[in-house]
């Protein structure tokens, strides 16, 4: 049975990754990571009618993939999308038969998701859960913000929701890299209201899950190989290393954003980064549990986060809550 | 730790209703159930600006109520709502400091919420969680439909979405009604295209849980007081009912529907009943813990049904996939 340490929560049982799948669509076929990808398609389409189906169809894909590697079927899959009522998880899974749980996190949603499948095996409920998410930068920019065809400009601080999906098969069985710590994120709202900020809005639910870590556990960065948040970008990123620096502590040195690792800033004009559910879902799987596999890493905490508006709270005046979902990782072969 | 049998999971720990709260606004307070809410408004502003914010509102009430009322606070706060983005749920809880996880699951979001309530505290990831959802006739009126002004005709199958929130505070101690069982649901579509009849796209989510429940457990409807679905509403509660018929199976004597509960539908002109994730999620608050506490009645089931899709993938001419979530009860005084 798992333990707390604050709001920290220790699993107990193994809670293994047995098999992963990421995705990318074009413009991540042509960034730095493309020789990471699992699946890389340059039809944006996914040779489907509509890009909402196309980003269903991506969910499928990465899930199919990573059941099929797995050695059973999950008993419950928790998935989540940006599009208004989560259909691209919806309409992917209508036919999978599996148990499905919807989630909402925004772009913390394999956070969240990776934090309920530990949770589910943990209780007994399941002994296998998949997480899936996705995004697709046509089905977003077109809810989010203008149709595709005004080409309208876009501000240095925006950035570009990656066309890309992951999927994950956590088992209690299996030697694959283990969830041992999670913290389930509180919601903050620093007052951000600039829709083209997000990486501002999100970066001190980053920093407050990270030091709520840090408080419950005794834990220091320095124990770790890598601390990957999920999309702040340029600017988000900037804001959390100096809010650490301001007490004095140095994340700067193990500190990657999965947003700023899908594309390369100046050659692909993408701005301050990438971002969307499927943007550190995908580099999740295409990155990180691959070097703890290899054992180039042997211990990691990775926290997407997630910007909880939408369009009509930012057009009534308020401002934009974030959260942010840590999950600590260790290489199959190392202690919990 | 929690046991299996299919898809059917029995939990093994306590998970018992330390508190709860439900709120109704005006058209709910001059209904059939307006004596057993907890809390009863006939400002459907709720005190604030914008509709949306007094969806916010909605939940803040119903949590502060029913945690107020709980021998602590909650570990971890699961909560949804029907709005883009769940911005319901995001406002109300920016402050609260609670561990934060977003759901989505339509008008099944009470149901999905209760087992992941159940689960979390079976893992022992937490002792004490909270589960809140709301809906309100204007925020989903004006987003899934028209703008109220247009005063556009109804059909006679639609449903007028609750103006209604619900809160539970689930805790490992207690000797208040338990979870004892429960099933996360599948997604179904069975190819309803008609954004004017949910009840028709949900019934068949509806028997897929419950059929696959008595299958899982040998259990039959027999063995309950009461099988209470979320807001089938009059089309979909007679379509639930002629599927058990065609099995044999009479499921008429002992079904409830929180949709046809809340409203009287010929004085209050609502057509097939009520809808939206606030109206099973009150009514399970003022009518089935209310019973299950007094001994009226002594096991039930509880199965909210949620509508998967939005305004866009209709107007993709896709058909709505459904999902219903199932949590067995039992009084605090009975055998699991």
């Amino acid at each position: 049975m798992a333990t707390r340490q604050g709001n920290t929560i220790r699993f107990e049982q193994v809670c293994a990754v047995e098999s992963s799948c990421s995705l990318g669509g074009k413009k991540e076929s042509e960034g730095p990571c493309a020789g990471q990808f699992d699946l890389l398609n340059k039809d944006n389409y996914f040779g489907q009618k509509t890009w909402e189906q196309a980003e269903s169809r991506m969910q499928q894909l990465v899930l199919q993939r990573a059941v099929q590697q797995a050695e059973g079927p999950p008993e419950v899959l928790f998935a989540g999308d940006l599009i208004n009522q989560c259909i691209s998880s919806a309409y992917a899974h209508s036919e999978s038969g599996f148990p499905f749980c919807g989630l909402y996190g925004a772009c913390s949603t394999m956070g969240e998701g990776l934090l309920m499948g530990a949770i589910a095996l943990e209780s007994g409920g399941a002994q296998r859960a998949a997480v899936v998410t996705s995004s697709h930068f046509c089905t977003a920019e077109r809810q989010y913000r203008s149709p595709l065809h005004y080409g309208s400009q876009r501000a240095p601080t925006a950035q570009w929701t990656a066309t890309a999906a992951g999927a994950v098969v956590l088992s209690k069985r299996g030697a694959g890299p283990r969830l041992v710590r999670g913290r389930i994120g509180q919601i903050v709202d620093f007052g951000i209201t600039d829709m083209t900020n997000m990486g501002a809005a999100m970066a001190p639910a980053a920093y407050e899950t990270l030091t709520g870590f840090f408080t419950d556990t005794g834990a220091t960065p320095e124990e770790y190989d890598a601390i990957v948040t999920g999309d702040l970008g340029k600017e988000g990123s900037a804001i959390l290393e100096e809010l650490f620096d301001r007490d004095g502590v140095n994340l700067k040195t193990r500190h990657h954003d999965c947003g700023l690792w899908i594309y390369d800033l100046q050659k692909q004009d993408v701005h301050a980064g990438g971002s969307g559910c499927g943007c550190s879902a995908s580099l999740f799987c295409a990155i990180v549990l691959p070097k703890l596999r290899s054992g180039e890493w042997k211990r990691v905490l990775f926290l997407p986060t997630g910007a909880l508006m939408n369009t009509l709270s930012l057009q009534q005046g308020l401002s934009i809550p974030a959260i942010a979902h840590l999950s600590e990782w260790v290489g199959g072969e190392e202690k919990a």
